[in-house]
């Protein structure tokens, strides 16, 4: 996908959600129906010959790409999702944000050690809520597991929140 | 899609989120690759010659198929969500639940007179959330617009809360 037409259809929204952020909407990317399109073939072709077994979204905007990627792939689809939201038995990781901890859940039989796994989100930031989903899936016995955003700020240095060993790859780097 | 396979692979949860409450839990379904795959096939055969030009997922589980069958159909996707979420100029619709009230946006420019819209969410219980959103894909104007969830929970009489005139389907009714 062409990343000027990505950047392009990204829409800018100074001060949100708090005074002196400036905030990048995917809803305009997800919006144009050529850069849904576009998004999902750049990322089946990325993805197709690793072998995924199951998607993980991160609650919610990495369920609108999350899901469709998978079904794209033949894989399946699991949530990630915060505290409460869950129904059946979960294990969950809590980690540091810039003021307080947050906590992130998966169901506890959603993946195991027959899976190829790839997780995604939208926007890569410092990475805190990746990472502790990439450890549950590690903890779940998974084969393998991938990383993907649609956009990286790159000024955040998020990558470093990740095992040096897993593959990260995201669409637009800003 | 079997209806069979569908039944066998929802996960029945009692006593959630409270007491007496017996939830159905779609995430076994969207974890199940056939299952996933078979969800968004047969959606896409019941769409395809309908013209859809956007696809509203209710936040957010409606995410997930809603995203896969955007992209699938060659349609944008819109998200639905609660107030504080959308970052550019909302409009919202409050309606009534069991104990006081709820408030569903989207952006004020994420549809015009042009679409062609599908709503989808997961599951059909009172029908509040779904008919506020459709209030408010008629208020930007679009020329049509169609209902599906995949799960209906038949004794909650939810079509009523729908204006006559919509088409309304449902995968599997409980």
């Amino acid at each position: 996908m062409n990343k000027e037409t990505l950047r392009k259809n990204l829409r800018e929204i100074p001060d949100f959600p708090k005074p002196g952020i400036l905030f990048y909407d995917v809803t305009t990317l997800f919006k144009n129906a050529e850069c849904l399109q576009g998004l999902i073939d750049e990322l089946y072709e990325m993805y197709k010959d690793k072998g995924i077994t199951k998607v993980v979204g991160i609650e919610s905007r990495g369920f609108i790409l999350g899901g469709a990627l998978a079904a794209r792939l033949g894989a399946g689809f699991i949530m990630a999702r915060k505290p409460g939201k869950l129904p059946a038995e979960v294990i969950e990781e809590t980690y540091a944000k810039e003021y307080g901890t947050d906590t992130i859940q998966i169901h506890r039989d959603a993946i195991d050690e027959n899976d190829v796994v790839l997780l995604h989100d939208d926007l890569l930031a410092t990475g805190g809520t990746m990472a502790a989903t990439h450890r549950l899936v590690k903890k779940c016995g998974a084969k393998q597991a991938y990383i993907n955003f649609v956009i990286e700020l790159k000024g955040l240095n998020g990558r470093k929140a990740f095992p040096e060993d897993v593959e990260v790859t995201t669409l637009l780097q800003l």
